[in-house]
Parts: C-alpha cells; sequence; structure tokens
C-alpha cells in the first residue's frame, strides 16, 4: 500500500549516486545528523543528476529562465546519521510531467550501504515571477529517459494527458 | 482521501501558535526562503506548544533522557515565503501512541493567514543510546489531552493497542 | 590596544536590541550552539535596528536596489549558548563611511546577562550587479545618528575624507 | 600592518587542500553564498586536514574525549561564490600553543584559484564538560610538524611559555 521507495529500487542502471560527509555543523545535541539536512543533501543528489544527464540546474536557471521549485517533500528517516561518515545519495526520476517531475532519493551508509533515509520531492517549473510554465522541452524529454526501465504501468505515471 | 492538513483543521482552540521572521540567511537565489528551512520552523512551533503544555522539550531530555527523534516528515508548499515576512505557526497534535506521535503544522503569512505550508513529522521516543522507549507517562498523558476534541475516529487514531 | 568590543560598550540607548531563542537545529554533537549561528543572529540584530531606524532592510533592498554585503566579520565566543536559551543581542552602529559600515554585536544570555558572543561585521553597499555605490544618503545619514554619542575620536572614525 | 592571510603564504606544501561545490541552499537572495557558510567550508577543510595529519577529528573528540571549540574567528570576503562554483579550501596551521591553535584558511574558486575568502579560527581544547585542558600531545605535536616552514619568527609564535 505504501508507495514509498524500497531500497531496492534504486539500485539499478538508472539511478544516479553523489557522496557527500557529513559535517559537524550538521550534527545536532542528540548526536546525529539534524533531519532537515537530508533535503540538501536531496538537493546535492539531484543536482549531480542533472548535470549527468546534460542538464546543469544552473544553466537551467540561468540560460532557460526556469526554476525548479520543491511543492512537496517527504523523508522517511530508517537509522541516524553520524558526524563525518560518508553518505551515498541515489537519485532516481520517478514521474515527469508538464510541469511537475518527481524525483526519489535514498540515503545510504557509504561503508556497508545501510539504508539511512528515503524520500522524494515533487519540483514544479515556475518563471523568475513564480508563475507555473512547463517544463522546458530538452530537460523534460531528457528527465522522461532517465526515469527506470520498468515494463508496466510507466504509461500511467508520465501522464500523457498533461496533467500537472 | 489525501489525509493531509486542511487549513482549516488547525483553526481551533487545541492549536498552538508561535510566530517567527524569515531571515535572509533563510532565503535562497530564486528570491524565496529555501525548503529545508520549514523544518526549523516546525520544529520552533512544536517546541512552543511543548512549553505551553508543560513539558518544555529541553527538559524531556535533560530530566527524562528521552530525545524526540524525527523518523517521517511530509511537506506541502503551497506559496513561497518572503524575506522578513514573520510567519505564523500552528502546531496541533494529531496522533499519540505508545512511542510514537504525529504533529501536523501548518505555516500561515502573518499579514493575511495564507496557507504558505502544511505538513506533519512523526516524533519517537528514544533514550540516549537510540533504543526505542516508550513516551514518558505525563508527557503521554500531556499529548493524548493537546489533540483537537473531534467527535468520531479518534479511538482509531489512538491505536489503544498501543501499536507503536 | 584590542579594539574589540567590551560588554560594557553596549549598554548605552545607542544599542538596539532583539532576541533569538537558540532553535535545536543550531545545536551541534558538542552539545551547544554551533559557531556560525552567531552571524545569523548578528544579522537578526542588525535587520531589527535598521527597521527602527527607519529603514527596514528588506525595502533598502527592493526600493533602493542597494544591497549591504559583509566583506569583513569578527566574532569572539566566550561562553557557549544552549539550546532554547533566550539570546540577547545588542547592535550597535560603529563606523559610517561613505560605502561601508561597521556594526558591533554582543549576544548574551537573556536570563542574566552573560556575554557569549562578542564581534562586528562591516557592510559595504553594492547594488544588483555586485559594483561599489555609495550608501542611499538617507540611510546614511540614519547610520550616523545612530552611533553612539561619544566625545571624542567619532570625527577620526566617520572618515570624513571619504575613504571606501 | 594587517597580518592577515596572503593568498600566497597558503600555497606552500604545508596548505592543505579540499574542495566543495557550493548548494543551493548555500546561497541567498542577493544570488551568492551565504557569508555564514564560509565557517562551515574552514570547518571542512580543517576536518580533511586533521585526517592527512592522522588525527581525525571523530577520533579526536571519541577516542580522546577532547573537543576542539572555535573561540574566535575572523574572515575577510573579497569576492562572492555563485551557486554550483567549485570551491577551493585552503588550509594551515599557523600557531599551536598548549591549549590553543590557529587555522588560517583561503577559499578560492577552483576553476581559476580566484581568492573569495581569507580568515583563520583560534580552537581551543576543552572537555565534554567544556573545562580547558591540553591539546593531547600526539595532536599537538602533528600540529607543530605541520606548520609551514619558515625561518623566523616562529619560536616567538609558539608560544614556548606555554601561554593560552
Amino acid at each position: 500500500m505504501k508507495r514509498d521507495l524500497e531500497g531496492e529500487s534504486c539500485g539499478d542502471r538508472s539511478s544516479y549516486v553523489s557522496t557527500v560527509r557529513v559535517r559537524y555543523a550538521e550534527t545536532d545535541q542528540g548526536g546525529v545528523a539534524y533531519h532537515s539536512n537530508y533535503l540538501h543533501w536531496f538537493e546535492v543528489g539531484r543536482t549531480e543528476m542533472m548535470r549527468e544527464l546534460g542538464y546543469p540546474y544552473a544553466d537551467v536557471e540561468r540560460v532557460e529562465g526556469v526554476l525548479l521549485t520543491v511543492v512537496e517533500a517527504h523523508l522517511q528517516y530508517h537509522r541516524p546519521a553520524f558526524y563525518d561518515e560518508v553518505l551515498r545519495i541515489e537519485s532516481q526520476v520517478s514521474d515527469v510531467r508538464r510541469v511537475r517531475s518527481r524525483i526519489d532519493t535514498l540515503v545510504r551508509r557509504d561503508t556497508d550501504g545501510e539504508l539511512l533515509c528515503s524520500g522524494h520531492v515533487w519540483l514544479a517549473s515556475v518563471n523568475r515571477s513564480g508563475g507555473v510554465v512547463r517544463l522546458p522541452s530538452g530537460l523534460h524529454a531528457a528527465l522522461l529517459a532517465a526515469r527506470p526501465k520498468v515494463e508496466t504501468q510507466e504509461e500511467g505515471k508520465t501522464d500523457p494527458a498533461g496533467i500537472v
């Protein structure tokens, strides 16, 4: 029933991987990484993914004048991350529509692959004044192509009718 | 079907209100408050709520040795928050179990009440070594009493069987 | 020899006071507020000071198109700040030139006035493209007027020759 | 007269280099990296330096029970850092005493070496209860050995009389 990420779902070739190391500034007095930092690491993950896809986000914003703004975020915290640990961020395009797209992300402890956090964000493309716009067509195609190759139900998920 | 917060549901006496002002440090180059800051503001909201309930979180951690760690977070971003705006944070206890409890939070623009973000976190009580423990009984009772007084379905939500 | 702030120097009428409460997100695993947060609190302090002076920083940026960018910062940490403590931020204009101005700031524990951190920033006024510009004249006058009334050496400090 | 870092002084073999990439979360609405983030990058720089010296800070804290707390920080901002730029952090031990040590840090744009920020922090070694303690002897020796090999005035800077 839960349609949240399973640890395995990001393990294939359509998952883009980057790493970060937990900074002291990111810990809290509970002795672990504070929970908001995962949103920063999700951002690092999708930034590197977009670079690999040929659409560095800096260019999308500067050249195309389009911002991908986070309109929804969901995070499940499975185990804590500790200071100085290397984390592996696995990002995956899971849904692409005309305006919105969804990026699923897993954060793992790099040494043993233990899953620390799973979640996703929905991004909406907007212009500089905050108005909703369509995803630039090149980026739209690249994101579509980056989705994992699963047999079923993908048609429905890409929302061919163009609902936001 | 979505059981997310409706703007109205936090408007009654069981909603605890505090305010913050958006800092320059919290903005990003898109000209709005960066999306991770809402988790900080959610934290401010439930901190002030717990103080009002007579269980300041600092005491829970120091005196009882219990940490309330965020195990799940969900946020929907409706409109951007801008630099120097005063935000009104409305927090509400929406579910209380033996170990976990859920806090729903709305963030509104203070001047006109416009809803900017809605979401919730699930908190789990753990001890200093990270082991799951029951909520301290006094706090458990206070949280139960803080829930909004709605006629129906509350029994089910409080999970009398004590499932985590 | 050190020309750093003395605790007393900010106690007169020319000191602008605001308060913050230490957030859990601002602590680190050492059990105290992480040292970079003081720069955020300095910012809160001078934001409130400018509002009191009649020049809310948001307006300076939006209406006048001038940004006051930090070009130098110095901080001395005397004692740690702990989670949930209320801090008193005392800000004072200590030098005003044509482009640059210096704001001295003290951060005290609110309960007993204990000095936790003292420091200053130098702000330079720049336009949207990062070019150095003169302080808007109204703001320049307001900052000059806000300096503490000390008999000596003020002339020299205001740099009448207009050196940056 | 200024005894701040010169860009050149960190270029020799005694300078420890690491890199970071500016995150969107680290920008502000002025379109540049917010000034407090440099303290995080300074921290990254000295963390990697200590790892290279054979004293990973995580071990110092966990094994030796000693915290190196920032007691003073100074930063000069020369040019802004922009989103997605790679920054090169050059860290250097510039003074080592029984309790305190000083780390000088330069932050450069990686593509062309342009100096963006220079500064230093003074670290004091304290125990878990915040009491001042001597630097662990192994770490003390490693830091001494890591200082740049300059002919003059080093004796004075190491403070042989052991003043804090």
